[in-house]
């Protein structure tokens, strides 16, 4: 890429595909200096009822319809895919591909699903993939991981992922709301869609899980390989009897090494050792630094053999953020750098099977559980009981005062145990007529030492 | 670079030297796996009197006292230079250099002084100086701003860049240990030098400052430049204050675009903007994810004018960590493409002159202010008064009950003022016959929004 101009296509104009577009003209004399060249867009193709939306600062000449117009263009070596969702979209992608384009894109769906054959299908035609905007938007985590941690074997990481959850259980804890306010003013203020579903359900937080992990460890993970429970079933009950024990709420995309002898996430020196992988909502303590991160912030705390605890911080999505992010890529593929490095990145390697997964049954974890129990002598013994029959030892309990006879929270943490044998006793209890419905499980995540 | 081995010679072999030679050995086949070739250690160059110092994991033939036979080694493309300070190693850096070789160093001091130098040096023979490991350990922190945020311009940065002084300031607030009862503690834990002077002095912050100011504003900043204040004259009674109105007290290294209009910090769009650039004790609000980066561990918040703020949090320190920075340089030249992106890399850019550097006295921010003030009717409103004569207003003040007509502290924090005149007011104030001693002033940092 020698010219005096490199040409940028770019698929899809709404809000960060505008603010790209933004970005390009505006920074245009700042990049030109670190290029040694112009970046030039040539192209930009929306849908035919999407040509006047977000589209005043495209010249006319730039904007078409057609995609055979489109993929027409000359001298256009990089291609910005901000459609979004998969079916033409992919399409799209595989025929710049195919074409010799280096592809940018945000489609945490399409790479969590389509991943490992569009990187192969990269690394056959010697382009490359950029994709620091499909993960927590404008933090450079893509970047940080693949080249800054380079010396690391990453033994686990837990990544507030999701702008929308964080938003809402930041609602929760700091304004005692219920899910479904605290929802609505998710909504009302921008933070969460009409229908929110991929976002509180867990599936945006696995599709990006899915990618970080295929990158931190070298392997392939698709998103469907992940066990997925969302914030949309929470009590705040249990947002504040957690608040009352130190702990905050978060939903976490979670992936760990883990030791096949004890269970334990981290620890494991084996070169493909079993890998962990969940998003679920889970404790952890107010002193961890992902524990401050509120509001509509991402944050990822990512463990390395060498480096032991990093962790990133900024905004995972936004016209700016994400326009930064995708940027970003572009200049670092124009730059030359980027395409060669990408031949070298780990990332859903070619000829290598799928990770170990690690009997999510045999994971050593802390865990909350909160039973509605009767107020009467003995049922805490013998919850207490049951539990200990099967291994599993309190480190706290708590049980507000009220009237005898009536059924009340009763509220208890554990130490380490393993996830099959608690699930199992919960079975046992649930059905003893002093509990009342389905116990509370949710997961007290102690951050490795580092 | 394509041959079978790569060959890496190392300079200095103490803490970060012998954890970077455990780490080429322990992780070798991980790194061929990335780099399609071997990482081979040829050899190591120690003083005389080391010899027998945390080198017992280097081969006896790779191990030399002699510079002239180090510098004869066949095939060793890359230098590690981990002997620290400047004089003979600054010679033995622009040896490497000149003789077309890549150098990975940790040498904050060398480069804050000599980096403009030395950058041009190498870029004249087209090889990199990898330089991770300089600033905030194994933060991947150069990376991030190099190339994750690459389509930004960043508009400030406040980084807290010393573990032993961040180590110091979490003690004195969390046990209400006096400046020197923390100092002792770091110092037997291992946290502090015997002197400690260029930590609690601010002058290594200020290093550091140095290098990434350059980076992240592209323009040539000697330490030199920097007004560093350190945290051995802190008293603890203002950590406690300070505590009392919601703050916590950092040593950051600070590094601001200044808008000449308002002197406020953050907000400049002009491309050679004013840059504001200090090392000093400050508060910051308890929310702010850097007011939560407790003990050894060393963090900096970027604000990048389309990503806003992002902030990345790791050990800036000790054996592994640094020795994850350094290695990472390694591998990301061997690979070939930092090579390639050093070239276009933003920091201390040939045929650019120093930036200029914003009056200190005409900087905006809120300042906390403590006199030793006799407690008699009348004195708080003369300061009150003294203040607002200069344009100050004040936003708090806090004075504890005691008996009347002694000395006692009275503490005060301001709106936005410029530093200018508020020096002046405080030198006519401390004339005074009801003030004793020097006033205490201390910046309050807000940080921009984003």
């Amino acid at each position: 890429m020698s010219e005096q101009s490199i040409g940028v296509g770019l698929i899809g104009c709404g809000t960060v595909g505008s603010g790209v577009v933004e970005l390009l003209q505006e920074q245009s004399e700042r990049y030109a200096r670190r290029l040694g060249c112009r970046l030039e867009l040539r192209r930009v193709l929306v849908r035919p009822q999407d040509v006047d939306y977000k589209t005043e600062r495209v010249p006319r000449n730039v904007l078409v319809t057609d995609p055979e117009a489109f993929f027409a263009t000359e001298s256009m070596p990089i291609l910005v895919e901000l459609g979004g969702g998969r079916g033409a979209i992919s399409q799209f992608v595989r025929r710049a591909l195919d074409m010799g384009k280096h592809v940018v894109t945000a489609n945490k769906a399409l790479l969590a699903a389509e991943g490992a054959e569009l990187f192969a299908l990269a690394r056959q035609r010697g382009v490359s993939i950029g994709f620091e905007a499909s993960c927590a938007g404008g933090i450079p985590l893509i970047t940080a991981i693949n080249f800054g941690l380079m010396a690391n074997r990453i033994q686990a990481l837990y990544g507030i992922l999701n702008g929308t959850c964080n938003y809402i259980l930041s609602q929760m804890t700091s304004k005692n709301a219920p899910y479904a306010t605290a929802l609505a003013e998710a909504q009302t203020r921008g933070f969460a869609e009409a229908d929110p579903t991929l976002d509180v359900g867990g599936g945006d937080s696995a599709h990006k899980l899915a990618i970080i992990a295929s990158l931190a460890f070298g392997c392939q993970v698709s998103d469907e390989a992940i066990p997925c429970t969302g914030i949309d079933t929470l009590d705040l009950a249990d947002v504040r009897f957690g608040a009352e024990l130190g702990y905050e709420m978060k939903l976490l995309g979670m992936a760990e090494r883990i030791d096949e002898g004890n269970g334990a996430p981290g620890l494991s020196l084996s070169v493909q050792p079993g890998l962990s992988l969940s998003v679920q909502p889970c404790f952890i303590h107010r002193e961890e630094p992902l524990a401050q991160v509120h509001g509509s912030f991402n944050a990822i705390a990512i463990f390395g053999h060498a480096v032991g605890q990093t962790v990133y911080v900024g905004r995972g999505a936004g016209k700016e953020p994400t326009a930064s992010a995708v940027v970003s890529d572009v200049l670092n593929i124009a730059a030359g750098w980027y395409p060669q490095a990408f031949g070298k990145m780990h990332i859903w390697p070619d000829q290598q099977k799928p990770p170990r997964l690690f009997d999510p049954r045999q994971v050593q974890a802390r865990y909350y559980l909160r039973f509605n129990a009767l107020d009467r002598p003995g049922v805490m013994g013998a919850i207490a009981t049951a539990l200990g029959d099967a291994g599993i030892s309190l480190s706290g309990i708590i049980q507000h005062e009220s009237c005898a006879g009536e059924f009340v929270p009763l509220v208890m943490t554990t130490h380490e145990a393993r996830q099959g044998p608690l699930n199992d006793a919960l079975a046992k209890l649930k059905q003893l007529d002093f509990i009342d419905g389905e116990p509370v499980v949710i997961r007290v995540v102690e951050m490795p030492p580092g």
